[in-house]
């Protein structure tokens, strides 16, 4: 209710500020049972780390999470799983630029107002740094969810988008390069796109598709909590995202009923996939694919003028270690936020009947 | 937790099948004191009902709400509100084409399989009838918040699409054509479109944009909770809905940070707003606005081949009374769940500092 | 949140003050598939109605269930089941006198002070009358926990207590007295008594014993929703409760480890139950039963000093038509709340191992 | 949901086996701008923690705890604060005998059967260590609710029964004596008492009161979220506890209305207080005071007989350190229950009117 849970059983609840102690979280709902693969916990959090390429953010932080219960001999008790990542390269300093004014398009100002005062190191609680707390929640649901494959990409970056459909493509292959875009080719353009950002100090925005497939029929809690409405929202949670659509999404606005419907193959399947894997809110076993719009990073390496607390303007200029282009890091994160959607609506399934 | 529920403390529990006795809800957490005027619930529903203009369905059904409680002398006594409205116009036999087989892109489907058997008749729970529900207890959270203005209005039919922005438009001249455009001499156009598109017996999509000017700064729960990520999800829960994108959106993805960042002027509002009202998921107290994606329609009033319950081909036809394009009826449905978004994260808000 | 709902997923919400409209309220989360028998539910609403014998309340009120949705050719659909009980006996003049004035012990002057004013008719939402849309909710969550047996009966009325273990009695037996009191000798004793207390316009209070028989091994949430803790919260929420005891109780306190633990037999169920069928907070496999306390109701029909609006002290009389003892009729209330946490818990431990 | 959070808006998670890693949780929706004393926290767990006098478990660990997030500058910033106890004296030898057996009156037994297997060491989640994270959240939330004044006291161990009313005595000197028990004479005869039980390896229950005074007019949520209602779920959502009344509890059964009413003085108070403070589920301003019933510790240090996984009887015997009597070092618990509670439904309150 506070805000800092997601989930209905599947539940995380996390804490954690970019420059406190350490961030972390507890994961409660999870079924018993589950044999834990600790590296894949940790192997994901690799992905979304700093410092993992030239194109991202250089701040080195090991991010190695700590397990605290809810397993034991290998498996999930059903008990609630407590974890923490300390928090080891803190440097305070370089924010000290922030304290007293306000960064425009950050969060820095509304805090302020809604809270009284805030945590002004590195952007405290409205850091992506949070995201990692999630990233370790989702990498147990996607082995609760084993069978159900999860697959994010990079599709966008600026203007240059990949114009193949994902069926086209080997999904895998987006971690070959350090976009994360399976479209070979068009990762090379957008890696040196993002290298030439990088160098005027600027950023630029992007956008992920994930796909999930083998999801089962059945998913989804209308009216209020459809499958693709809750979707929406975890990935609208995720920071810098401004826009989502799942299936023919914005552009399905165009069509035609006629064109748009799926037509039914005989054992329930549909012959095309306009809906997206989801029906009425509730999955239909098809590919559930969606967008994920994330706007260009607000922290520019460039001089501005901004305003202080006390409403005065002020110039300066952008510090720290940041990304140009937030979305290579954040494909994990969408991957994880699918699988909490998922493993939770997988649980709240099992209760539709007698 | 099963779905049927909206909001956190201002929360919304809607009841009721298309061709059931009566559909309606509970709206609890409204806070005492409010004079209600019966009218305005009523003038909303109005602007929802079948059967208002010739572009949408000719379905007669009166919708009058009947209240059972929480209503005392004229104000609301902060006990929950009980509503109901009796379903008038049943006529079941409409649907018995759809009781054996499944409608592509329909709920049919998904419904079965869920819950191992459906209320065919009109849809059921799947149907949009439910959102008469959600416009009542949005035309009370309107009540409540007065001062802050939501204006939603018809952007876009097919490809049709308002190239003004809505801050050179009076937006309550929206209600003065049929379509809901605020653009008159393109709601003309759009007009004549959805009445060839129905000639044809076909549907056709659209796009609601919704505007909410004199927000306070300082709503929002982060990290989960964000005020655009409720928002979404709010959205995304209205029936046909298919993408959701406040502030820049998706074009935003194409910016560069040092274009897209808001500067601020010396009294805390911002001289550009791709923000969109909300920075890190709390309301920056600039106009929210924000696009909703509405696919078209699936009933057709055409031949096609589908499935039944055993799989076999069947060829049926799309009966019944069905919109050729959803959206002028759905703009009070988006104002009243971004009212009950709005309401909620109110209180919400009353509860952030000591 | 605001109070007005119980239940996880299988929820129910309330609406309804004594003499608006109607009362009534949504369940949701009710599974899919449940054959409903209308005619039980109207029977529980028997059993709590007014008027039903000589030692209740002399009001008459029909309490006729309507059900306007969730139900399909007879069976749950898995929707919500919204349903409603029209007021028809609103003697709202014979409150007049409460208008003005706070009755003692009764909930007048705090919900004044709460909302700023209140529904004074018949006590508004604080009145008893609330409790029937629970009992209807409860009357479905019984079919659904089919083979589970839940027996609510009173043992004790002012000091007039049931010596005999529930184990040496025919629990049914308990509707075979007006009391509802399976002792059908002391069951006469605590008739004359409560006929003696009405007659000198007075009240008094008792106890209502619970025993649920069958419910199966594996039902609780530990650590904050225990199995006991939400019964006791479930029975604490009816009007007129001032305690909660399960197993052994308030007399377990005077007990030894050694003398309370109890042995299990070789098929894992105990040889004692001082546990009261819960072990950490969850079933366990054994009989659940535990005692309720009921106050005596605060309404006599005597004269009394109290104090009105502005504080000023005034002479007044109770009035109106009300229960010298209220056991009897909380029995089925007793009953549907032990059954809505029940069928909760029951969908609840689904999910609890992969 | 999935049973370890507490708290609607003020709201607790709690993680940790009684020999994992560490124990601790995330307290959500702590208002910003709390000043926060540290060691205050640390005093509440050092009257939780083992080995603190004669008379309670011998067992040594510091219960340190580490605070990892939402305080800056030493007050809360209104983002969630994370913590950790990290579990030193984890002689996990000392459980091998009930790791394939079941001890009678714990939840050995239904954890197996309700997860399928279980973290054996120590009673793992069931284990009691669990409520230090409790008195954690208890003690931030005391901070918050500045003015109000909670203390509890052991007011019954086996059938010495304290006949003083708590009126007459001074209840900060409860923490005069090893006990907790204001009565300092009854403290001598319960410590004489308690360490006979000790000497015989036997246990014995107690009854622990508490009292918040100074508590406002109007918390509480009717109907089910009534104020007594959730103070009773806190309560018997503690290890061992089997009963909860408030005000006049199980006594006022007995009593007739016209004994029982608490007559209104001119200011809104009442003469006397058999309501306990509470009236129709919302506090009424006086004094609000219950009695929580603690059944005998099931772990005593005597042989018997038992049944392993297989159903084999098996004799064994209760080893570990352990309490004799449960009740003194639960009083803090019972505490910060109750500060759990309280500061939840101000925060609720906030939301009540216009």
């Amino acid at each position: 209710m506070a805000g800092n849970s997601f989930g209905n059983i599947f539940r995380v609840t996390t804490f954690g500020e970019s420059h406190g102690r350490a961030i972390g979280g507890v994961l409660d709902g999870c079924p018993a049972g589950i044999p834990l693969d600790l590296e894949l916990i940790q192997k994901d959090l690799d992905r979304r780390k700093p410092g993992q390429s030239a194109i991202v953010t250089q701040r080195k932080e090991p991010d190695q999470v700590e397990i605290y219960s809810g397993i034991f001999e290998g498996r999930t008790t059903g008990t609630p799983i407590g974890f923490a990542i300390h928090n080891t390269n803190q440097k305070s300093k370089d924010y000290g630029h922030i304290k007293d004014s306000y960064r425009p398009s950050h969060a820095d100002y509304v805090y302020d107002q809604k809270y009284g005062f805030r945590d002004y190191r590195g952007g405290g609680r409205s850091s992506a740094r949070e995201t990692a707390s999630r990233v370790v929640a989702g990498a147990i649901a996607k082995q609760f969810l084993k069978g159900i494959e999860i697959n994010a990409f990079v599709s966008q970056v600026g203007t240059l988008k990949m114009e193949k459909s994902y069926l086209e493509l080997d999904l895998k292959t987006a971690e070959d390069n350090i976009v994360r875009c399976p479209d070979q080719e068009m990762a090379v353009k957008m890696e040196e796109y993002i290298k030439a950002i990088k160098k005027d100090g600027d950023t630029i925005g992007g956008v992920i598709t994930c796909v999930a497939t083998n999801v089962p029929v059945g998913l989804g809690e209308p009216v209020f909590d459809k499958l693709h409405a809750e979707l929406g929202k975890a990935m609208l949670s995720i920071n810098a995202v401004k826009g989502f659509e799942y299936g023919s999404g914005f552009e399905g606005v165009t069509m035609k009923g006629s064109e748009h419907n799926d037509p039914f193959n005989t054992d329930g399947s549909t012959k095309t996939n306009h809906s997206g894997g989801v029906q009425g809110g509730i999955s239909n076993g098809m590919d559930i694919y969606f967008n994920v719009a994330f706007k260009p990073v607000a922290t520019v390496i460039q001089g501005y003028q901004t305003i202080d607390k006390e409403g005065n303007l002020v110039q300066t200029q952008g510090k720290g270690r940041h990304d140009p282009c937030v979305v290579p890091r954040a494909v994990p994160i969408v991957e994880a936020m699918t699988a909490l959607v998922l493993a939770d609506y997988m649980l709240l399934s099992r209760v539709n009947k007698i």
